[in-house]
C-alpha cells in the first residue's frame, strides 16, 4: 500500500475504506489505473475488514480472490471498500467494491469482487 | 509493469511469461511477494498472452480474474505464465501461473489463476 | 431450472429472485442443498437479471462465475438473487446472492457470488 | 451426483474423472448441458480429488469456486476432471477441467475452472 501511495481512510467493524490517489505511476497506457493497482488497494482494503472482527493477535492472509473490471479506473483517486460478507473462525469471505471519485466528489463503480482469507495466529515477538 | 519491474522474457502463440525480480518494494510484511504485485504480473502475462493471437490492429482489456494464492511468493525473482485456453472472436479466457525462482533456479508455484479478457480495436493514432 | 423445481418469483429491471424448494433430490449427504444446485438457481437468477435490460431479440449468455459457499445452504427454500451491477452493450455483470428461508420466514445468507455474461442476439425462429 | 446420472471413471492420487451421460434433463434450451450441471461436475470432481490425499476420517466442503464455460457444453458426455494444485493441512486448491466428449471419442473442452475446498474431520459415526 506505502508503496502505492494508498491510505487507509475509514475503519469500522467488517468495514475498510481504502484511497488511492490516480498518479501516473500507477495508470496505463488508456489514461486509467492499472488492473493491479485496482485490485491491490480492494485486497488491502478486504484484507484489513477481515482484521477489525479479530484480536491483536490475528493476522489474514489472501486466499484467493476474484475481481471484475467495470469500467475504467479513472478519476482524481480510487476508493476501495472491503465489506465482511462472513467472519469464520478459519476462513472469511468479503465483498471487494472500487470506486473512481473525482475532485467534485462524483463517484462511479470501477471494480467488484469477492475475496477468501484465512486467519493465522501471529507469530510472537 | 515498468512501474513494479517487471519484463517480458518469453513471447509464443497463445503464451508469455513475465518476470518481476523481487526487491523490497514489491514486498510486504511477511516478507514475500505482495498478491497485488503477484497478480499484477499475472494479468499481464494473461492479457499478452491473448494479444499474440491477435492481429496488430486488437488490443485487450481484462474484463476479470480470479486468483488463488498458494503459497508465499519468495524466490529471487516472480515469474508469471499466461496461457491462452480459448481464444474467440469478442472473448479469450487464460490460465495463469506465477512462480517463486530462486537464483539456483528452482521453482515453486506460488499462485494459480483464470482470466477473462475483451478483443477491442485500438484506437488509430 | 424445471428438472430442479426452480421458479421465478420476482422479476424486475436488473433483478431476479428465483425460488427452489428443498427437497431430498437436491440435498447432499451433509443433509444440505448440494453446491451444484445452490450454484444453477443463482446462476439462472443473474442471467434472467440481465435480460430484464435488453429487449426480446437478446439472449445472454454465462461467461463465467464465481461463488462462495458461506452456510450450509438449509431452510425450506433457497432464494437466489441475482441484481445486474453493470450492464453493457456486450457483457454483463451480475451479483448473486442465495439465501436459505425456513417456513417462519428466518432468511440466512448461504452463498455470493459475481457472474459475467455475453449478450447474444436470438437466433430468429 | 446421483441425481444427476453422473459417475466417477478413475480415481488416482490428487485426480478424479467424473463422467455425465448428456440427457434431455440437463439440457437447456440452446440443446448443451446446463451451466449448473457442467459446473456441478466439475465440482465433484475436484472434492474428490481432494478427499483423495487424505485419510478416512476426513472430509471435505467446497470454499468458492470458479468456472469459465468456454464452448456449449455438448456431447454425448461430460467428462469432468478434477486435479489438486495444492494440498494443505485445512485448504486445497484444485483445476477444474470439463470436455465434451463425443460417442466417436473426440473431446473439446467445454469449462475450466479453479475450487478451494477445506478439510473437515468426518463426525464419527
Amino acid at each position: 500500500m506505502a508503496h502505492l501511495g494508498a491510505r487507509m481512510v475509514h475503519i469500522g467493524p467488517g468495514r475498510v475504506h481504502v484511497v488511492l490517489p490516480v498518479r501516473p505511476e500507477v495508470s496505463q497506457q488508456h489514461g486509467y489505473v492499472h488492473a493491479g493497482a485496482t485490485s491491490a488497494i480492494a485486497d488491502s482494503a478486504g484484507g484489513y475488514a477481515a482484521l477489525t472482527l479479530f484480536d491483536e493477535d490475528s493476522d489474514v492472509l489472501t486466499v484467493e480472490y476474484k475481481i471484475n473490471l467495470l469500467a475504467p479506473a479513472a478519476g482524481d483517486r480510487l476508493e476501495a471498500i472491503g465489506t465482511v460478507l462472513k467472519s469464520g473462525r478459519t476462513l472469511t469471505v468479503c465483498q471487494l467494491e472500487v470506486f473512481g471519485v473525482r475532485a467534485d466528489g462524483e463517484r462511479k463503480i470501477v471494480a467488484n469482487g469477492q475475496q477468501t482469507l484465512i486467519r493465522l495466529n501471529r507469530a510472537p515477538g
